[in-house]
């Protein structure tokens, strides 16, 4: 069977995440659902990424085998046309290999946590940031950040729901930064745990409010200890920007 | 009756427009409602801009007169208090002077006109930009966008709905630049006439399409013939992000 490689973007407020649940509209359903209204089978799409309710993609990718050979542009363009009034949007497709996965061949996860802090409540970007009421310490929180960089067991940035089997993760960049009106975290590595880049961006911005210093970070990842960490970062401010693969895996986008 | 200047920012999808109307709710209403809820008195918010449905704002300037003196950070907080859900903020609240009013003080309105030039629909960016299905030659809009600074006649791009007693208007600023993923179109005038930003938003977009050449932009000027505009950009894409006051009517923040 022919399989396609795709990038999509989603605002992740009208979802109940990217799994199909048998308690609402997913991304993933969403997806399945347009593809199969043109080609008139049923597809599985499989994600990179399992994003939460309300964590957005500007850059998900995710793979789906059809019965047939379709021009990749035709795929897009058709399950763009199927997927409103849903704020998907299949950015490209291509064919790849069958060797390609989007889960499992992925090398490399980006993520952006986006804040915003200030006393009035957002309306612009509601629902698109974490609004912290006070003015956050951007250079102590980059330089804390640092403190988690590596591998490590991080046990204690791992929701008690993560099924995956280690908790121990290589976390290769983690970058505080403001921009505009608004706290960037910036943050990359193979995998996550479940809830991972939110569990540290609650606990980054203890650091930012003054309340955690920098060895009070690394304390918290070294008790390997859900209850060390802070409340965890709201989904609103998250967004999967970009999935990388081994060039193998790449195809260029049409 | 003392006098507060606010500065206000909105999302203008759920509104009918800034201005109170019969057929649904504005931006005014919203904001009248919330401070006649902690004041308990009927009041009026005068805006210096009278954005349309759909056209948001991260600056529009109102003011409003109270019974009695209110601590200017207490009107911002009761007011944002009182405006959930609706997606409008006041960022500043400040007493002024009774020769303050927002509308007729205001010597420079800022707007910034934002499009996303690709095929796939929006996403991440629905209701926040106008998607131009087509790659747009953002020199070439730039410089035909000069040829509409200064004084001229704006019939070609202003409603037939205009209420203005003159369709003479100055316009200081008209550039159009990439920025990311986005074509943003920054403009700023002393006035400008009902729908002339995306008026001539639409019609540029006919220079980067190469459909127009700057000499068509020019001529459609010179025409002052509401039948030689472009066709109107939609509101999506339209915020208003700043009005100045002479020093004299400027507050400080709070």
């Amino acid at each position: 069977m022919p399989r396609y490689r795709m990038v999509i973007e989603y605002d992740g407020r009208p979802f109940v995440g990217w799994q199909r649940q048998a308690n609402g509209l997913s991304v993933q359903g969403a997806l399945e659902a347009a593809i199969a209204a043109f080609t008139h089978e049923t597809v599985t799409v499989k994600g990179a990424g399992r994003t939460d309710a309300g964590v957005h993609a500007s850059g998900q990718v995710a793979h789906v085998d059809l019965a047939r050979d379709v021009r990749p542009d035709v795929l897009r363009d058709a399950a763009n046309a199927h997927l409103r009034p849903h704020p998907v949007a299949v950015l490209e497709a291509s064919a790849v290999p069958e060797a390609f996965d989007a889960r499992f061949s992925a090398i490399r996860r980006h993520y952006v946590y986006r804040i915003v802090d200030r006393r009035p409540p957002l309306a612009l970007d509601l629902g698109r940031a974490w609004r912290v009421p006070k003015r956050l310490d951007v250079a102590a929180m980059d330089a804390a950040a640092k403190r988690l960089l590596g591998r490590h067991d991080f046990t204690t940035f791992r929701s008690a729901a993560c099924q995956a089997s280690s908790p121990l993760r290589t976390l290769d960049r983690l970058d505080v930064e403001r921009s505009g009106d608004a706290v960037l975290i910036s943050t990359n590595a193979r995998s996550f745990l479940h809830n991972q880049v939110r569990s540290m961006a609650g606990s980054l911005v203890q650091v930012g409010l003054g309340r955690w210093s920098a060895d009070d970070l690394a304390t918290a990842l070294a008790r390997a200890d859900r209850s060390a960490c802070g409340p965890v970062a709201p989904p609103d401010g998250l967004t999967l920007v970009q999935v990388d693969y081994p060039d193998a895996g790449e195809a260029s986008p049409t």
